[in-house]
């Protein structure tokens, strides 16, 4: 039964640190609102640094249309939806108006503007442009990831690589594995650079064509065009800056912003003609783009399930936190 | 009359840190090589980083064909022929295969490999498809310069921006002037940053569309979509990679490499999109579409001219030294 305006509804903040459990109250849907009873949200390093401001946390969200707004044509009730991160943006700026509209500079994102709406919760309220159908053959806990972390793996990667070329992928985690995936299904070599031998198999059996450690590149049997960074540290970038490493003119692509400098070498930087390409997630083209290719190509994230409550947070914040999680936490509502 | 090979002709080299006049033999052409006997030849930085390894100094060539080997095709005795820093490729790699030779890993390049010919001399024997005809408009004087700053502006530039975008410039030097032309002239807005003042009517001069001082960010009336960073300094980048000066998804285009690191606030980088794109002087289609470009558009180096001599190569070294060439010096053979 859809709650009437004003209701009570749960939502997830940070509290003195830790994430708790909150009331929030159902706003009335603007004519272009949906509403999404949540049934999957994906855990996401982001959500851990939004726990001190208190907002309301999750953005990696899948659910059921419960409700939509008066003038809402793309989606139907009980129809999937998925979405949390990118919620609104103007519409008639370059970027708007040339599928860029991440960019766009009075967006809406998770962490900005809108500070009570979250994927950890019961409901998520979203502009229906601004969420993404769920094709048919992706189950709702792969889908949940792909949201975020998906997307901000195809988005960096389909935008500069080619078919045959190399791509090299450092470190096997919640983006990574699914980098290595998305790399070998576009049709590149894919090259897992990692700190531990144990990750070999995962990494093959994710589709990694080579396997290395960081303490053997010099039996790279070719260089990588490509470089995606995929951890949340930065390389030591004097060993992976040199063309027998990274091909002259290749890319480096960091999938996240480490703190401190991205300090490069600048000769190597120079005179091998090396690139830096950033990326913030995806624009909504290359979002729909993202599910479509993972439904028909087969992408899967490998997620571990935790309950959609206090518990089932603290578990898997904990889990992740220690970097244990394999490889990517999906919180799971009671009733799914 | 064309020497006979062996006989000794004139290059210039550095001896214990000064430009030395020095001898050197004819070698036989090679079937695929022509003899320029060099008219003028641009001064760049790049020749005082190899004053210390005592190399046929000089890359930014043009002369006329005084005699070509048994199987060219490309060039007649007579016609002028400019080049100098690209010198050779296998011409069978993917680079070489894509117009991309420039990154050849089998190239040959100014200060890598080829260490007794340079464009400071009587001569310069050149691979003939690794020389470039001079579009008849361009004076010789003018086309001196362009066969590396010309390249490597243009080059860098046209690769990276669209029409009808804003192009900012950092540092009106030796490239600046160019990339200010270059830029205009490839339908951008010029917006040009600067420590003085004095340069803002020549930098409209050369087609700036507006002109600030690097202590007046903030008056800027739209961001840049691209940063094109001209002299041989990295910016102030925390200044410069806020939204508000470099728009988000925008390219930062060094041209050169100081010395050290390239060091990026990484959250900025991130979270704004920003890009950093390398480029080397340009690959061989590039080269010709830029003397194409210059000669039709109307691109005209500012040159200071010197006599090839010992002592005009010290009056030009010295003046640039003191970073009061404007804008770029030219050595002109004495018979021109």
């Amino acid at each position: 039964m859809t709650p009437a305006p004003n209701s009570e509804y749960t939502v997830y903040r940070g509290v003195e640190g830790a994430v708790k459990k909150s009331a929030a109250q159902l706003p009335a849907l603007g004519p272009k609102d949906i509403l999404v009873k949540i049934t999957h949200s994906g855990l996401c390093g982001t959500d851990l640094a939004f726990v001190p401001y208190g907002i309301a946390l999750g953005h990696e969200g899948v659910g059921i249309v419960e409700a939509v707004g008066s003038e809402v044509t793309q989606f139907k009730v009980g129809e999937r939806a998925g979405g949390g991160y990118h919620r609104n943006s103007c519409g008639h700026c370059s970027y708007c108006l040339t599928g860029q509209d991440i960019w766009c500079y009075e967006r809406s994102v998770y962490g900005e503007k809108d500070y009570h709406n979250g994927t950890f919760g019961e409901y998520y309220i979203g502009v229906e442009t601004y969420l993404h159908k769920i094709p048919e053959g992706l189950a709702s806990e792969h889908a949940a990831p792909l949201q975020c972390a998906g997307a901000t793996v195809y988005n960096a990667i389909s935008s500069v690589v080619k078919p045959g070329e190399r791509v090299g992928i450092l470190g096997i985690g919640g983006l990574g594995h699914l980098a290595i995936q998305f790399a070998r299904k576009l049709g590149t070599e894919v090259v897992v650079f990692s700190t531990s031998k144990n990750k070999e198999q995962e990494a093959k059996d994710f589709g990694a064509t080579e396997f290395y450690l960081l303490d053997e590149l010099e039996k790279l049997k070719a260089p990588v065009n490509t470089l995606v960074v995929a951890g949340n540290t930065y390389p030591d970038w004097k060993k992976f800056l040199v063309k027998d490493v990274l091909a002259r003119a290749g890319n480096i692509i960091p999938l996240a912003a480490p703190n401190g400098d991205l300090s490069l070498p600048a000769f190597q930087m120079f005179f091998d003609g090396y690139n830096v390409r950033s990326s913030l997630v995806a624009s909504r083209a290359k979002h729909d783009e993202m599910l479509e290719f993972a439904a028909v190509q087969g992408v899967k994230p490998w997620v571990e399930k935790f309950d959609l409550t206090e518990d089932g947070l603290l578990e898997a914040i904990t889990k992740m936190k220690g970097n244990k999680m394999r490889y990517r936490g999906v919180l799971v509502a009671k009733d799914v």
